[in-house]
């Protein structure tokens, strides 16, 4: 029997472990969930065959050295700082290990002793990073080897949002990721390149520089540019192409409305505030705005910022519970954590909800002088709050990778991400059969 | 003879220098300037009695313990992340140092050892940190101490600007200071407190929250939040004061058109801009704004940002050649560097300009019902591009401190900024004597 070892029972571990269980008796499989919290880990695998947990710390050298050596392959969902534990462990005891999150500069340094080791440290195995690239890569491959084209322009939607049926706030968005980094989102300069112009944009502009996108059968979006594009130049063979450009989507108005946090200074997360267990929401709000002896702060809000006092982002704003006289009831925390607070209340995933990812990318290549497009789309929808579309994109691919591994259809050494036709041809082929299509 | 050695011969050294070396005969003192160039330290001094001069590496531990041991006393004037090394020299050698920065964490540390060893390290002994504490302090004392009063608020002006009659361009600004802490000022969020009320400002929107502030016989200017005024509180004894703000002052619509460079992203200091070599001035501008394919940057810039194509803020950005065709000529920078390197030539003090230093201190206060006001103004004007006010007002405060030491008026020790009697009284009254005068 081999044994499978997923470190941290997060919200993107269900399907993780449901694909695996499933074929655990089959496979032969042993499916251990390792989190810091034993219950967590229990929950998760709650009904499944061939399953263990185990109440697990990766910076408890001991246990952690033991569990990852009488594993056959680790997969950590951890948060990203500790995978570099995970991979130095995992190379002391020659095991491959998978994540879903985007190679540190410290998990690349590990690359020649990993290939020395014959050992696979495979990354940004999950959605994004993870099916972003291997589509992208499926895409570009296709128009250059098949049809011997050359790529000229490649632009790339990616969102993580609510299912239009569970759709029920003014935002059109709930929480299916780590709150945190969606507070914080788009928090360095964007860069990117468009018809051979470079493009900059500092945080604070982001979320004004946005562009709307249609999803056949899904509606209408808004795309913000999504940090540093430039980089996937090199990585995607792109070097020479005169667009590329990277995005995020989410409903059209959201933008406009988050800009405003993010212009008030909401989403700053570079200092204490003082004084906060005395502080409402409104009067945090307040100490946003300029000091007026009578005005309101929606009427300052609206008069600093140009807004209409009774227009589609003051009620975003008011549905939040900015303006609420209720107490803050936290000691000390920056503006982005007292937003997170509340937005965790107000954009939670109900039980029945479901969420959605929505993929896009736009690919303009040149054969001869015939300029052509190709668009390839993809739309998931969660099953409930526990199997969500983010659980299934982020899943799914980290355990297709594992069992390819497992039974020896996949061999690769060193620190590797999925950008190569041995990794994505046959993820993506069974992902479709698990309904994440690619519609070209 | 006693021997005061100065570290850096930088641009606020001549007064130093030039009332250290005055006395020198008098006093008995030998003034020995120290400069990594040689060339810069023998410029400074030339003509001056009792001088000498040394190329000089505050990182070549040899020549600088060489040279500190020798001394008897040091200032010094090198960049702030150096004064550490020379702290460290002056208590191995037990040295009083003298410098016109903050004090920093590190030196901070440094307490105890010092006050064991008896060496008074002084730091925020020049104008902002200096003048300002030592006016504050005096002013406040005068309050509490004299008057018998309770102050209810401290709002404080400082600005390093053009004198009129040199006030030749449109931003009514030259550089007397550090042009890169210029170009990356305020890039912290400003934190202040108003009528009891908190207010914090985040980077992007500091330039556009300005009060305007009238100083009798110098005009109109415009004052801007100066990043955390919080943390004056506990340092001037008013930890329950209900109005706490420190600003910069600018010449009114400097602040409205450096805002546009903010919003653009031109003070961005945080990535390297790629293939500079080959971008003008124009395409700079460009990168950060959308894409058109007939647009002018002009015409796009003003439509994004909302600004009258022909009003005084084009005008302003078009004086400094942000629209010109004319090639950057560097090979990797940040925004911000870009920047630099074209405001010092715009900005740049001609032989016979004189700058002007602008202080003012409001301070509302009760003595039992009645609220009244101290308002406490100091404006100095440099003689020329050498001999400038912020020279003056940086240096003198040094130097005059630097003299109650060696004459024995001054006995203290450990990690200090002139903020009691026993510091601002002696100084601020021989700066008087020197023409730097403060109005009631």
């Amino acid at each position: 029997m081999k044994r499978i070892l997923i470190l941290g029972a997060g919200r993107t571990t269900p399907s993780l472990i449901d694909y695996l269980a499933k074929r655990s008796s089959e496979m032969n499989w042993e499916v251990r969930v390792a989190d810091i919290s034993l219950s967590h880990a229990q929950q998760k695998t709650a009904g499944y065959p061939n399953t263990s947990t185990c109440a697990f710390d990766i910076l408890q050298t001991e246990q952690s050295d033991s569990e990852i050596s009488a594993a056959d392959l680790v997969i950590s969902l951890l948060p990203v700082r500790f995978h570099i534990q995970a991979a130095l462990a995992c190379l002391k005891f020659k095991k491959h290990l998978l994540t879903a999150s985007y190679i540190t500069a410290e998990m690349k340094a590990l690359d020649q002793q990993a290939k020395d080791n014959k050992i696979l440290l495979l990354n940004e195995c999950g959605l994004d990073p993870g099916i972003d690239h291997m589509t992208a890569m499926a895409a570009l491959d296709k128009i250059r080897i098949e049809y011997g084209g050359i790529v000229n322009s490649f632009i790339s939607y990616t969102g993580g949002l609510v299912s239009p049926e569970s759709d029920s706030n003014p935002w059109n968005y709930k929480f299916t990721w780590n709150p945190r980094n969606v507070v914080l989102a788009g928090k360095e300069t964007a860069q990117f390149i468009r018809n051979g112009r470079y493009k900059y944009i500092p945080y604070h502009r982001v979320f004004t520089r946005i562009e709307p996108v249609e999803i056949e059968g899904y509606g209408s979006f808004e795309g913000y540019p999504n940090r540093d594009s430039l980089k996937y130049r090199e990585l995607y063979g792109l070097q020479n192409v005169a667009t590329m450009m990277r995005s995020t989507l989410r409903r059209p108005g959201f933008c406009a409305a988050w800009n405003i946090l993010v212009q008030l200074g909401l989403t700053d997360d570079s200092y204490s505030l003082e004084g906060l267990k005395k502080l409402t929401h409104r009067d945090l709000m307040n100490t946003f705005l300029y000091f007026h002896p009578s005005r309101s702060v929606e009427y300052k809000l609206c008069e600093h910022l140009k807004l209409d006092l009774h227009g589609e982002i003051m009620q975003k704003l008011t549905w939040l519970g900015l303006f609420e006289k209720t107490p803050i009831e936290m000691d000390s925390a920056s503006p982005a954590k007292v937003l997170q607070e509340l937005l965790e209340k107000k954009w939670e995933l109900q039980p029945n909800d479901k969420d959605m990812i929505v993929m896009q990318h736009q690919v303009g290549y040149s054969i001869g002088n015939q300029h052509k497009k190709l668009q390839s789309s993809l739309v998931v929808i969660g099953d409930d709050m526990q199997h969500t579309a983010m659980s299934k994109t982020v899943g799914w691919p980290l355990a297709i990778a594992a069992k390819l591994i497992l039974t020896g259809e996949l061999l690769d050494a060193g620190v590797k991400a999925p950008i190569t036709p041995n990794y994505y041809r046959p993820i993506i082929k069974e992902l479709e059969t698990l309904g994440v299509n690619l519609i070209e």
